[in-house]
């Protein structure tokens, strides 16, 4: 079965189907089955992991093009792909649909093949359904001989983090005071970059523990704490930040996709800079664990407890 | 990591992931990192299907209880793992979710978990948004030596339907015209049963061709029909009803969740339902096709042309 020649019945849900996998070409595969079938590398495990965006939750129309909805949707879920250093097997689309966006099917679909082309990730099966509101739920598959997970940290443990931060805090901060964004913090929220080979970089070249900061340094960390039944500490005044950022900014960003490990020994930043393009930052330490786990930031002389963190309940 | 001690880190998002995981007890595992991995058996392919429901589209609220829906969605995507024969190895739940919804949240998961039990399909991981209508994307992973896919039937192959077909349609069209559905038409879209041991059973002796009966029979045999290249005919007086329904009713009728197969032989129908305890019918056969491939339903003496078929988009 070829994505080109997808095998569809008749009906508006197929033509629909087979209209984007036509604009997909070679980047989707074996559509057309009650399910896809793949691959996996001899001795590798299978990953997987979904990750559902909705309208008035994770965007708002009137912030992305359908294009950039539908190519932020697959990074965010390729990004937890990063995040255990596997390799990128294939994807599964889910889309519930309103009226009011079928225009916008086509745009949205080309948005995830870019992802799908950027991150070498095929496109092996999918849903469409109506909706009342707009839901895409991305399944992402992947394939690890050592997946890199969030428990492994240890006391003595480096902390890193990739890229600059704050992009996507300042980009949201302004919309919701009803401003136009700068365009670069709009970019990072935008078009987040899967660190999939950066990912497998760190994990080379010894990393313990990795997380996707999708919900802010801040819980992500505090997850790595948990997991690792360790305290995680960092120094506000090392983060990187993206320009015109605050410290503050950059902890609390979210949908960064960025990645921060724990690593035993020092890496070589200045070669991961030039092979990727993009800093490695060594921002703190691990320590052994008195009570519970904490993550705690430092901010001048003073660590400060902020185990808290945000997640989309608690708005 | 267990599934009892997932450690995630706090919040409210978080807290409802715990409670279902601990409700799960041993049904899930794995649960709490960036993605869940997994092993896939030597010398099987990987087969990957998701699947949405959403309220108002796949069920109302005041038809099934938040047991049933999940246990359904549940069932609707496992069911696409035995139409292509392949051994559960694990599900993925993206959970959206309204406020209206959220005191509910432990009993659907309730009924994924029974679903999970069932068919032995472990939890191994998920995701859960707000949102404002429920929405509920299952994606299920399977291992399998050959899949059974759509495109195999060949002419001269018999058809075969498992199960007795129309329940899901009268209880649809009760509802739909405000009555109470009985209660066995109700039980048979609130209970599908994923043919997943049936489906081996039938790969193993000899099917070509296999197809979940999801849309109704008519489009899901056009489906066989197109992927495989063939005119398919079915016989309406020979298909299996559940007491009380039409054949029009049967061949209309979705969300059966039985499997429609085809085979190059006759199959052992007594022994399949001494096995399983539901019959196994052969309704009719494969035929070269002349032009197009064909869907053909005969009633009385006459085939008649139903190559169309109902989907989500055209109602």
């Amino acid at each position: 079965v070829s994505g080109l020649e997808a095998p569809l019945g008749p009906g508006r849900e197929f033509d629909l189907i087979r209209s984007l996998v036509r604009q997909w070409g070679p980047l989707a595969s074996g559509i057309g089955d009650d399910a896809a079938v793949l691959g996996i590398g001899a001795g590798e495990q299978l990953v997987v992991s979904t990750d559902t965006s909705v309208e008035d939750v994770h965007f708002r129309r009137g912030w992305l093009t359908p294009r950039e909805i539908g190519y932020r949707a697959a990074a965010a879920a390729v990004s937890d792909l990063a995040a255990m250093a596997a390799r990128p097997v294939g994807m599964v689309i889910a889309m519930s649909l309103p009226e009011t966006w079928r225009g916008d099917v086509l745009e949205i679909g080309a948005g995830i093949g870019e992802c799908s082309e950027q991150t070498s990730i095929p496109i092996v099966g999918g849903d469409m359904s109506k909706s009342h509101e707009l839901s895409i739920t991305l399944t992402v598959l992947g394939g690890a001989i050592r997946p890199l997970r969030r428990n492994g940290a240890r006391p003595g443990d480096l902390v890193y983090v990739t890229g600059r931060l704050g992009g996507p805090q300042r980009a949201l901060e302004a919309w919701l005071a009803g401003d136009t964004p700068r365009s670069r913090d709009r970019e990072r929220f935008a078009r987040p970059v899967p660190r999939v080979r950066e990912a497998m970089w760190l994990a080379e070249h010894g990393a313990t523990a990795a997380i996707d900061i999708s919900d802010g340094l801040v819980s992500d960390l505090a997850h790595i704490a948990a997991a690792s039944n360790v305290d995680v500490g960092i120094d506000l005044e090392r983060l990187p930040l993206v320009d015109g950022a605050s410290s503050r900014q950059a902890v609390a960003s979210g949908e960064e996709y960025e990645l921060a490990i724990t690593a035993p020994h020092a890496l070589d930043t200045a070669e991961f800079e030039r092979q990727f393009g993009i800093p490695l930052t060594s921002i703190g330490q691990v320590a052994a664990s008195q009570t519970q786990p904490r993550f705690l930031a430092r901010e001048g002389g003073t660590f400060v407890d902020l185990s808290g963190g945000y997640d989309h309940f608690s708005s």
